[in-house]
């Protein structure tokens, strides 16, 4: 197989990832080309100190970005693909808010353009939402995309931490970075499902479309009273779709033990996709890591160099639905007296909400409830709660968490 | 896009998953066409009563097999292979039996070979496999890849109930065949282990080299004691590297509870990919079904309509390796007299193996000793268990178990 034709790679960037990449494709180069035929080999290398863009694009037949951030990053893709060469990135701010110039510049140059390491790390999310999406129907993708989000709430759940304390832990083993505002917030998980969206519905999501909420205020009672319910908390980024259009929302929700997603822990990702034809399927995988991105992006330089380019057809609009059916956890501290349950009870009737279990506890004077909804119009819940709270012997602000399983078939 | 081009199907058997086939081909047929610019159409069907194969042969760019069985479907792999047709087949059989020559008459005559459904249901084990091999160098492969045994198993911990109670729940809700044999000795997993090991490993591995137990000895004592040491009890296909060898192998083994095995429930398969690159991925899914088995198929057929031929290449033999080290778990009843434990403890020392966590309770007159070992190799620790149950004081066979995740890193 020595006579296997050199695929030249430029490689934007060189911080962990780009110095795993480079070491990769030079462990990997003689089976790679046993197996495709092509030898990958690293043309050039942009940095800010050393390189020049024109004369790496010239010498290479793929280029890989892996610098982050939207611009240079957009500047050198578009470059690229309209000289005719494939491009491969993990930059999910690139993919999440320029899909549909980029596909479409794809489209025209007929070059591939790969981006799996730019959502669940070493999880083939991409992949296979792209490669089951025409065999089968995808109604919903649930995903835990995010993994200093996942390592933290891991924590909280087996020590009982705080947020604080499991963020400062997350930290301390390089699990989460000392500004952990993009991760901890939700932004993150959001651009990702933005990507995963595009995919799986074939419907333009831009990242400023998709509500997201973090893990910040999640409290260790939280996660302790909802063990009780047998109830683990994530945060779950899910894109379905609702009543002729799309619901991509990021946000923290807990999950029935016997959901596959409930089962993934610490800094792992994992992402199910679910289709009335196949029913579901779960890929976990650890969430990021310079190695372990390295293999993606090494993974879509390979698929490229296999002719033709299979780039997703025209975006087209769907309305995207913000208010919709969720089944829901409510905790709520209250006095320790008479018919307390029943007025609550009443109320989350009359707004059509219907109690699925609930666990009431004594606490001196007071006693706490908490308790899951079966699948409710998230409008009318929040008005539910809403009246819950001001009555007279409600003694905490009524605290709601989505709860996924239930719908769960 | 009503201009694509059309892409005739010859189907061969028209059983549940055959006619699940024709009706999602039917369903799927427009979206198929926007995505890959080819509208697949079902251009013959072969069964017993009716349809001749050369003549559905003429008229087909691809020969879907869903007769089962090594003849005549063999014969028909060859003649669509070499008539320039691509072949995908659900045939575990075939495959497994004939693999090296399926792969070479399809690299010689150019065409695409494609079974991600004989092997894990929905779960795209050969697809991740196979766009794997070349950018990481794979490991282990570790596999829940039969879904009766997986129920089966699932009901005894979950119910408490006997093996035969459990099998004859999983036939009544039709999770078992009448005869199931081939699933509960562990021989349909061999087989599909079979065929991920020679893709995992580029080594040809015949079903017949794979040793194989079942699940028909396992007791709901065995599964009892086991969840004391949080272990649970999944039959485990098992393929991975060892001292320049191979061990594939299908045993019942014990998981522990933060295994990604661990958590795969009843009738779902799920395949574990290890590599040093990659740390692991996971792909869990239901494990069979006639629609979740046609979706699989779909999937096969519409990459095979995007050119070009990715097959494997050739296999290179590798020795199978049948002694080597693993963490086992044993269960044995002793009289309750002083020093047992100290005994035994000194046969396994003597031997090597080194006791990881251990429960002792009293019985009576009688105690059961369940412990969980440090990885250890086999043929050792089975002498140290032939010297145990010849002690005096022991009072039954001791139970042997492997036990999985202890090496997991």
């Amino acid at each position: 197989m020595s006579e296997a034709h050199p695929f030249r790679i430029g490689l934007l960037g060189h911080g962990t990832v780009g110095a795993a990449f480079e070491t990769l494709v030079a462990e990997r180069s003689d089976a790679i080309a046993a197996e495709v035929g092509f030898r990958p080999e690293i043309s050039g290398v942009l940095t800010t100190s050393r390189g020049d863009f024109g004369d790496i694009l010239e010498r290479s037949d793929l280029i890989v970005e892996l610098i982050g951030g939207t611009e240079p990053a957009l500047d050198y893709a578009l470059r690229a693909m309209e000289s005719g060469k494939h491009f491969v990135t993990a930059n999910k701010q690139l993919v999440s808010r320029h899909s549909e110039q980029l596909f479409a510049v794809a489209g025209a140059a007929g070059v591939q353009l790969r981006f799996e390491a730019a959502v669940g790390g070493v999880v083939p999310a991409i992949r296979v939402i792209s490669e089951t999406l025409a065999a089968a129907h995808i109604e919903r993708v649930h995903g835990i995309v995010n993994g200093t989000t996942n390592f933290i709430l891991t924590a909280m759940e087996r020590t009982g931490a705080s947020y604080a304390e499991a963020l400062a832990e997350a930290q301390r083993l390089g699990y989460a970075e000392s500004d952990p505002t993009d991760d901890v917030t939700g932004a993150d998980a959001a651009a990702k499902m933005a990507i995963i969206a595009r995919l799986a519905f074939g419907a333009p999501v831009h990242i400023d479309e998709v509500p997201h909420e973090g893990i910040e205020h999640i409290t260790p009672d939280d996660i302790a009273y909802a063990r009780e319910l047998d109830l683990s908390l994530k945060l779950i980024g899910s894109a379905e779709r609702v009543d002729g259009g799309l619901s991509v929302q990021v946000y923290p929700a807990f999950l029935f033990a016997d959901h596959p997603l409930a089962s993934v822990h610490g800094s792992f990702n994992a992402v199910t996709i679910e289709s009335p034809a196949i029913t579901e399927i779960t890929l976990s995988g650890p969430g990021a890591g310079g190695s372990q991105t390295a293999s993606a992006v090494l993974g879509d330089v390979i698929s490229a160099m296999i002719p033709p380019p299979f780039n997703p057809p025209p975006a087209t609009p769907v309305p995207l639905v913000i208010d919709r059916e969720s089944a829901f956890y409510m905790h709520v501290e209250v006095a320790d007296t008479p018919g307390v349950l029943a007025q609550v009870a009443e109320i989350l009737g009359m707004q059509g909400a219907s109690i699925r279990s609930v666990v009431q506890k004594g606490l001196g004077e007071d006693a706490r409830l908490a308790m899951v909804m079966h699948p409710v119009l998230e409008s009318k819940f929040r008005a539910a709660v809403e009246m819950i709270g001001r009555l007279d012997f409600v003694r905490s602000r009524p605290r709601v968490i989505r709860v996924i399983g239930e719908t769960f078939e």
